[in-house]
This record gives structure tokens, sequence and C-alpha cells, in this order.
């Protein structure tokens, strides 16, 4: 087959089309055939297990409990909380019929669970005793979508979504807190994204949420992906469902209570931080396989295979995630570029030389700022151990990588040319008045939102980059074009 | 609190309400607002991920790979397969309108995923060598349900489905006994249930299969449990997909498939299989705690609260999932009950006295035809070894109690009244004609139905236990009332 058959648009060419590409030649997943509907592939929904199982773990230890709520809400229960069928309205599938009969209400399919929850916190909470209550649900919502993109907007998704009832305000944006932290974790450390932590502005906040964080990592072509949430709700909910405790004193008190979420399309922020134009790359620790094998070599090919299937074996007891590509009727060549379009970090080689010496050939997906590129051959012997270190430091790589982009393409602006200039390309740090007319118009003419307020900004006040108006927040906000 | 508020009703009483009494109080499910809908809560939650984490090491061991289908499904995919539809059709919930729009076509919520998997499958498969596609999903689904009970018919489950298409017939049936088995290790390695394999009857099978398999368990009451089927489609689903390659010889074929479940339901089989008067009873591989650590004592018992805690890290370390009850405003009876209500296999009694003597008060949830019942002193030091044993045997020993129930309640019928008999307390093997008309006769006056043809049945000819007419078969059929 030859090499332009199975190669992707240029990210450069156009990124959305290389988006794409990388997509479904990778197999990560494929078109649905309803409008907007997804099928996950066994290559991408692994690496989904494998970043649930991550998130999962730091969920449970913190004290959060799994549980599973009904898919079918009663619409009147969204009604309930008037900015939450608001921001929602436009984006529910409804169920009218049943068993062959219409049904007495409508059920919409859960677009987020905060109803249904608030309506069995309310039955299960009666005392203070029973506060923190520290749920968590693994899940499949519905929002319905114009503009259906893998992974970053499909009609269905998957995610978590935790939901967490306390006693004071304090302690439920604690847990908020708390929950963004999980998200940051899972971002930095294991998909390797280069993100900030912020708090919405008033008008990019959830339906229903007094207040919002976020974490917004920046994707190789300059904009934003929001690639997790967590919602600080006040009483909001609670008062909607009347979830209330009785205190110490005996008082009736309404709970205080958060929601946060991280979905599939955490995915979509992992090919497009990583990948190039030779396709997917995958940082160790959320990688399917992370080292594969290619056996080389005609008449001997059977003694290759037979080695790299010793050597997987060793691996995998290593606790390395190793596969052995040992289809008979594809070229080694075919199997480098297959592996390198699904994001391997380590490939090895092992034919009758690598064999004779006691080694295998290994090259990295990628190297980045590191001398020493290009095939290096490895001791047999040493493999474990050498291909353990050669993780890490991919891993490690990827994420200083990462970081470096961000801080390259993001920029202090002061003037209005600045920010066009900083937006077109990156992110830019700017003072903004905190007006939604100006952040509209700001919209309409660059396409940049106000993504967060960063957590770790500096204290500083000026004019509003846009109308010269004196700025709020109190500090620089960020603006980029999103996904 | 009085005893009598927190007991269940006794199971010779009135089964039904003992296991509706069993199901709230351990807090394992709760009723959701819409009808036939539940909520799993934590309790009952971490008993499914227990069990997916077990079916999911075999499915995966076995080659599949897990994948994510869409949730909702053309109505007409439904139509394709003739059976299918006329099977599904009264259990479907139908989703017309979207984002504030009428569809075009209405969508219906997966009540089952073959129609969608056969789409797919046809897009991915195109030569021999894609085969087998060896595919499995967890996720919700969605059936009418008019009778609802929690866990064991509610309009939502959650469960896997497997999904595979082979080259050959021989290939498919092989997949099919593969699931089978991992279904049956699954209901007595891990559940410890007792069961029975076998073919379903014609009139029993799923809709659109060639050949039905089931595992069936015998509940407390003598009733079977449907615990997971596995069929064989043969040509069904992919001749109304188009699911077909070319096979070596370049000749175009029709794909063989197969798909195969186990869900929540099971959740309800080993409650009603294990359960008792007190509660829940829990398999140990199975059970979120399988040790509560009591500390006892009103002056002493912040240190003994200390060492309860030490002990619990000690066996957690050992891999024993471990719990204390360090509640300071309940009393040492009441949470004994309250442990015993939930199933918790063993309990460990920690108070100044045992301290001191450095030892822990053992208590077994259950004992069966074992001398050396009530509460046992084990050394502290040899905890960690001691506890694993007692655990392990407490498996063995609930596997055997149910598998003696099973045989105690199973009989081997040749008269009508021997049948009425045996189906009003358990099972009855008895020869029968093969014709639904007489399968059907038998359902209206006993309630009981064909289960199973064992598959490890002895070949056996007569006449039918109800018409007298030639028997069909070449053995026995199991005949029970069923869940």
């Amino acid at each position: 087959m030859a090499r332009d058959e199975r190669s992707v648009t240029p990210q450069s060419e156009d990124f959305s089309a290389w988006y794409n590409d990388v997509v479904f030649r990778a197999e990560l997943a494929d078109r649905g055939p309803v409008r907007g509907s997804m099928v996950i592939r066994p290559y991408g929904y692994r690496i989904w297990e494998l970043l649930q199982a991550d998130l999962d773990g730091r969920i449970k230890a913190t004290g959060h409990q799994n549980a599973y709520f009904p898919l079918l809400i009663p619409q009147s229960y969204l009604q309930r909380e008037a900015e939450h069928i608001e921001g929602f309205a436009p984006e529910l599938f409804t169920v009218t019929h049943a068993g062959g009969k219409e049904l007495e209400e409508p059920l919409v399919i859960r677009p987020t669970s905060e109803t249904i929850v608030g309506e069995m916190m309310a039955k299960w909470i009666s005392s203070y005793r029973d506060l923190p209550l520290l749920l968590n649900q693994w899940a499949n919502v519905l929002r319905w979508e114009l503009r259906p993109r893998m992974f970053l907007r499909t009609s269905e998704f998957l995610w978590q979504e935790g939901h967490t009832a306390h006693a004071t305000a304090a302690e439920a944006i604690a847990e908020t807190m708390l929950a963004l932290g999980f998200y940051q974790d899972v971002a930095t450390q294991t998909a390797a994204l280069a993100s900030v932590a912020g708090e919405k502005t008033p008008g990019e906040r959830f339906a229903g949420a007094v207040r919002t964080f976020t974490i917004e990592a920046m994707m190789r072509d300059g904009r934003a992906l929001q690639a997790g949430t967590s919602h600080f709700m006040g009483t909001n909910f609670a008062a909607a469902f009347g979830v209330t405790y009785t205190s110490e004193s005996g008082t009736a008190e309404l709970c205080q209570t958060t929601s946060w979420g991280m979905s599939t399309r955490m995915i979509g922020g992992l090919i497009m931080t990583h990948g190039d134009d030779k396709g997917l790359v995958l940082p160790p620790a959320l990688a399917p396989y992370q080292v594969v094998i290619v056996p080389i070599g005609r008449a001997e090919q059977a003694a290759a295979v037979v080695s790299a299937t010793g050597l997987a074996a060793t691996l995998r007891r290593a606790g390395i995630r190793t596969h052995v590509d040992d289809r008979p009727h594809l070229s080694p060549g075919f199997k480098f570029n297959d592996w390198e379009m699904r994001g391997v970090p380590i490939r090895l080689e092992l034919g009758p030389r690598d064999l004779a010496a006691g080694t295998a050939l290994m090259s990295r997906r990628l190297n980045y700022r590191e001398p020493g590129a290009g095939k290096q051959a490895i001791p047999l012997d040493a493999a474990p151990g050498r291909l353990a270190d050669e993780l890490a430091a991919f891993q490690t790589m990827l994420a200083r990588r990462a970081a470096d982009f961000r801080d390259e393409h993001t920029a202090v602006v002061n003037t209005w040319r600045e920010f066009t200039a900083a937006v077109a390309v990156g992110w830019a740090l700017a003072l903004a008045c905190g007006d939604q007319a100006c952040e509209d118009e700001i919209k309409a003419e660059t396409t940049a939102t106000a993504r967060a307020i960063p957590l770790d900004g500096e204290p500083e006040q000026g004019r509003c980059i846009r109308c010269r108006k004196p700025s709020a927040y109190g500090q620089r906000v960020i603006f980029a074009r999103a996904y």
C-alpha cells in the first residue's frame, strides 16, 4: 500500500481534517448511523478505560462512592431549577412513547443528573450525620448537537459526574476545589496535557451553578479545550428538590451541593495536544500498548516471532503493556507506519541480527529537544528496566512539550491589536470589564471567549481590552478560541 | 432502636416481601421516580463493580475487546430482523423529539445492540483476515417493564453484551459455548450460585437467535433465575445488515454471529440464593467489605478504634476488603445487626479485653453444616492469614449450601402429580413433547416454564409429562417457576 493512502492531512494545511483523519485511521472511533452519534472502537475505548481507572482511583481514595441513577428523568424535574432548564432545554432528547403507548409525562434522557440526584438525596439525607454525601456516577449522557465532532461534541458521550451534599458552603467549595484538583492532576500527570485551572466568568457558568471552575488545556492549533469542570451549586438545587438536613442544634437547613464532570472529550484533548502529521501520539499512562514489538525477517521470521512473544511476556510481567505484531501478510514498513499512526510510544524491532547480538532496536514515537533521536539497540536482558525508564521519560517529555507549547502560545496583551493577534494563534491574558455584552462583542469579532480566570493569577486592575471601561475580576482573564 | 423496626419479613412468610425488605434495608437500591426505574445505591453498585471486574477479566483474557455503541438506534434497524422486532417491539422506549424539534425518524433506546453492532460490523469486516471480530460492551439498556422488581425486572438495567462475528458456524458455536462458560464460572466460582447450564427450548429463544443457551440458578424459594444467556445467531443478523467477508478463495460469505449477556439481575440472584431472615449474605468474592471491625467499649473506645484502624490497614495490605465501623453514636448491638443485614461475611469485635489478650472476636455471618459456630477468639498477629482462610472457607461453604439446596429441590418426575408437586417447591426434570401449545398449557396450569435442556443430561426417550405424546430433545428438560 502506498504511503499516501495511509497518511493524514498535514496539521498546517487543515487542522480539522487532520483531526478527523487521525480519529478514523487510528481506529479510535467511527461515525454512528444517527446524526451526531459516535461508536467508540476498541482502541479508543481502551484509552477511555485507562483514563477511567486513573480518575476512579482518585475519586474513591477521597471517600467518594460510585452509584447509578436512571437515564430517564421526568421533564418536570428539569423545570424546577429555572436556569438549569433554560440552559439545557435546547439540547434535550425526549421520550414520548414506551411499551407501545404514549407516556403521561414525557421523559427526557439525562443531559446531566443534578435533578434526579437531588430528588434522591432529599430521600436519603435527614441528619447532619448523613453529611457529607459523596457520590459519583459513570454514565452516558445525551445532548443534541448540531455541529458534531468525534469525541469533542457528540450527541451522546461517556463521563463521570460527581454529586455531593454538604452542611456548609465552605465545605462544598472545598469539595469543588478537590474535584478540580483531580482533573488538573489527571490532565497533567496522566494525559500530559498543558492546562490552566481557573474560574469561569458568569456568562460561562454551568446552568444553575453559583460558581464554575474549569481546567482549560491548550490544543496544538492554539485553541482551548475545556477538559473538566467543577461546580459549586450553593443551595440552588437543594432548594428545588428539598435536600435538607437537621443540624446538631435541631434546625432544618438546606444542603450545599456540588457537581463535577470529566468526559470522553478528554480523548479529543489527547489527540490535539500530542498528535502530529504521522498520526496519534499517546502518553504511556494512557497507551493501550506502551511497547509494540515487530519481528523482522523472512526465513527466520518464526524464530523472531517466538523471541518477540517471550520478550512480550517478560515485559508484561514487569507491568508494561506490550503487543507483538505478528501479522504475517504485512511488511515491517507497513507495521511501523500503522503503529506510528496509532501513537504507540515505543517500538521494538527484533530480527535475526538483533537476536544474534542479544539486542532489540528501539524507536521512540517522538523526540523533543533531545539528543540521540533515531533507533537505538537495547540489550534484551535489561529490557524491562530500560523500557520502564524510557516510558517514564516519554511521559515527562510529552508533558514538557505541551507546557512549552502552551507557554509559547500564551501572550499577555494590553491592546486590541495584540489581543486579536494572540487569539488567532493561542491564548490571550487580558483585562476585561466583566460585562456580558462586551464579551459577546469580543466573541463576534474574534470567535474568542473568556475561558478562565486563572486561580494563580496576579492581582491587577486596569482597563478592559475591548471597551476600555475599568476591569473586573481583579486580575487578567484567559481568552481563546475554544472547542 | 427496637429489633423489629430493623428486621425483615421472614422468608417463610412472604419471600417477595423479604426480598424487597433486604434490597431497601441493606441499601442496595432504591425506587426511582419513573415507574420501573431503579437507583443503584453505593453498596449495591460496589457489588456490581466487583462482578464487572471479574467478568471483564475473563472476557479480555480470551481476546475480546471492549467498545461502545450508541444508545439510540433508528427504529428501522430493529425491523430488519423479523423475529427480533416482534420480540422487542412491546418493550421499546421511543424518542420522537430532540433539540426542540420532531425527529424525521423515531429513535429507539437500545433494548439490546445486535442491530447497531451489525450495522457497524458490516463496515469493519471485509476479509477473512478481519475474523473473528470479538467485541464486548458494558452499557445500560432499556426495556419497558409492567411489573418491575428491583434488580430482576427494571425498565433500565446495566449489563455487558458480547457481540462476535466468525467465518464458520462451528467457530460461532464454540464462541457461544465459551461465553456460556464465563457465566457458569462467574455464577459458581464468584457468586457461589447453584446453577445448571443448558439450551433453551425453541419457545424460550432470544428473538432472532438460532440457538440460545442459558445459565439457570436456583433461588431459595425454589424458583429459577436466568443468570446469563449466550446466543448463536447463525447468519440471521449478518443477512439483515450485510455483514459479509471475502474468503481465502475469494468468495463473498455471510458471517456467523453470536451475542451474550449478563446483567445487574445477578445481584438479585445473589440476594435470593444466599440471603436469610437476618438479611443479605454475600460471598466474599463480591462483598464490598469482607471483614467489618466493630470497636467495643466506652472509656476505652478511642484505644479500640486506634487498634481497629491499625488492624484494618494490615488486613487491607493483605488484600482483604476491611471496614472499621467507628460511628460513635451507635451501639455495638445496632452495628452487629446492621452488618448482618448488609451480609458482611466476617465480623471482628475488638474491645479492651480482646486487646489485652492480643485477640479479636470473630463471627461468621452464616454457618452451614459446620461444627464450631459462634464467636471465636483469633490472635491478632495471625489475623491476615487466618481471615484469608476463613473467607475462602466461607465462599466454599456458600457454594456448597446453594448446591445442596438445588439438589434437594430438584426432582426427576414421571407423572403430572409429581410434576406439579416438584415445581411448587423447586425444579422438575421431565420429558416433554416440545410442542409450544403443550408448554403453554403447562405454564397456564402451574406457572412453570421450560428453563433449560441441561448440557449434561443423559439420553432418554419416553412420553411427555403433560400430554403423553412422544418426548422431544432426547433427554429431560428442567421446568420451574422463574423470575
